[in-house]
């Protein structure tokens, strides 16, 4: 499970079917399930994520799993011992699954090849983070009914982001047109060729949208000719009231989180009872990784 | 379970006694008990406490529970994601118990507001530190049979410690008279308002006292007018033999720990078989967060 | 289980045996043990060390036992808590086995004089690392069919190695000739009483050897006269298959990782499938961690 591009319609709506039962199940009496009982479950973080990792445990001990962390700096990694040799390390202790997040895009497909267990992608650079994508997706489907003919747009630091290009790879894939708007340095070539359209005005990009999509921004990683203050950053393309009249008059709001409130989206916007998503989406993080976890060891050799 | 303060006389006694119960059945045959067993159990430790921290993971697991540890730095919560944010997402994962420390005092009362789980305070600011306060309890008890009626001194930095504050209220609801010993500036105003006699001198403090309960310094917190070196500090408010003949001549001595051996105690004094306690306080830790767990456990809804 | 120092040949032949079933039955179907079942075992980490504390959670998970890792930074330990208050801690806690790695050789036996259950010495200071000798050695038996009559080098910064120490005692004990080659400035005096012989040239070392190990080389380490670049270094003592040419022509090469690769070995002698052994060496470990942690229980009282 290294990215939602190569996903067929089939597999992200098995997916998405799978979590739904789990989202389900998981406010009902049994808690506890077992298809990985007695499976032993990795999850190797090069980039500090207490919520993603903490998310990947819950959803491997609900299923049974036996789960450990190893949350490896980058720099020890520097320090002399390369990626294939912690993949040949981690091999040798024979686990069953592989949840890996790297600073590198590409790193989590390279560690994957060196391996002989599933292994999934829980972030990997400015590449794929596909379970936030599903996520997203299934909270979607959740309170529309669909994905099919919506207009989404994805704002913010598109450059940048693993989650927008996982969320275009899928919504585009499940029939939603794709948006993404954001200021002219953050918005990388050739996005459009993943078939979203771009957009640097939020006026304009926001018309006629379902649902928009707010990104996390880092303003340390804003650097050459455009580096705004978050005052700036905010009147140009923080979520308000004002700028989400731009959009269909019932939108969905959505953010991946952690929020920088005040930033990119306001505070009112972001509690918003009708209108904000932002709560349900974090729910659906156990339910989608425990349905990733569960689809893949299916795959997995008999013990 | 977020403080002593608000606890009756009946609460705190029936955890005592159910940690008694702990305490014995951990020195025998059946380590194991199932209370928890199907059960969430999240540590979310927004400083660092290995300490206390093992001492939970241990009672849950003890207990059956599933146990997730979760250390946030707060400089990375300043980054952005506010409290409430945060428990946002802990509750998103349906814990059924969440042990919270965190730096600032009311922390962990406002989070509680915001969660649909049982929440255990290990500590917040210069609040309470409950369990600590059940644990020395429970330590005096076993050795004297009785707190009612015994003359306690709580000694050292009173303003920063929660573990002062959360034994005043235990010790006082029990009965006992408790004198608070320290420096001037770190004496709050309003102490004698909690049930507590303040004194600046050892001399007078610990006259008549059964029981000489030693705080941890911490040399760093000192600022203003008192900043004395810990040759100074010890000179005036370290617990050698000399003080502890001002106590009662059978006095025992205690020390939440960790020890700064030569500041706050001395290594004599702090290993005196038969007078410190320091040794028993730590073996009642596991059994004192066991009862405190599993006595939560039984308001929680049904599997 | 502190060092190998005082092993007998008869104890570790039976421990070999014992990581060689666990290595089969890893490959095989049933990955679940239960010899520790009920059991708590704390993994105490005052150095921090992914590897190895994962290979020891590892194990111990795989035989059933309730794993606690603790990692304590040794800064926090000068703050104020000596070893041996840390030690009546974690005795408290009653854990049935400890798994220890220090910085100061001694200091595992220190504590283990101070606790009520099994320890296991995972490496402190300089002094031994014993499961790493029994890995190294294990790998070496099931290639080679035999340790007996072997001649074998152990290369590198000798002074600071506890690997080169265990090693030492481990293969001298079961009939092999060890040498030890490296820099005057990192051979330690008196290493030939230890049964080793010792070489400053790597031609003249590695002579008729069957077996090379080479230790990972700390460049920071490396103090008073002999200051090398890391360049100087690789030329003087990094192995390459020129120098490999001077011991006997099949000889294999072993590295207990992680490797710099192009200081102390060539990425081409690394990565020989024929030659190198570093791969199984990594394979072996969670075996003999398996080996060592139930050999241990056998000695705890009953449940």
């Amino acid at each position: 499970m290294l990215g939602i591009q190569g996903l067929s319609f089939q597999d992200i709506n098995t997916l998405l079917d799978l979590a739904d039962d789990y989202v389900d199940q998981n406010r009902q009496v049994d808690k506890k399930s077992s298809s990985l009982r007695g499976r032993t479950q990795i999850n190797l973080f090069f980039e500090a994520s207490t919520r993603t990792q903490s998310s990947f445990e819950l959803a491997g001990k609900r299923l049974g799993a036996d789960v450990m962390n190893m949350s490896v700096s980058t720099s020890a990694i520097k320090k002399g011992e390369s990626l294939i040799d912690t993949a040949m390390t981690l091999n040798a202790m024979r686990p069953d699954l592989l949840v890996v997040r790297h600073p590198d895009s590409g790193a989590v497909a390279l560690l994957s090849q060196k391996v002989g267990c599933g292994v999934v992608n829980a972030g990997d650079g400015t590449h794929e983070h596909p379970t936030q994508a599903l996520l997203d997706a299934l909270t979607i489907r959740r309170r529309l009914g669909r994905i099919e003919g919506l207009r989404i747009a994805v704002c913010g630091d598109i450059l940048h982001s693993r989650v927008a290009r996982s969320n275009i790879h899928l919504l585009t894939a499940l029939g939603a047109s794709v948006r993404v708007i954001g200021p002219p340095t953050l918005m990388p070539g050739g996005i459009e060729a993943l078939g979203a359209t771009a957009f640097t005005s939020m006026r304009e990009g926001l018309e006629g949208c379902d649902v928009v999509m707010m990104l996390r921004i880092q303003m340390e990683r804003m650097t050459g000719s455009f580096i705004p203050s978050t005052r700036e950053y905010f009147h140009l393309y923080g979520l308000d009231y004002e700028k989400l009249a731009y959009a269909k008059p019932e939108a969905l709001v959505m953010h991946p989180g952690p929020m920088n409130r005040g930033v990119e989206i306001d505070s009112l916007v972001a509690d918003d009872v009708d209108r904000s998503l932002i709560r349900e989406q974090v729910e659906m993080g156990v339910a989608v990784r425990m349905a990733v976890l569960d689809a893949l060891s299916r795959h997995l050799p008999n013990q």
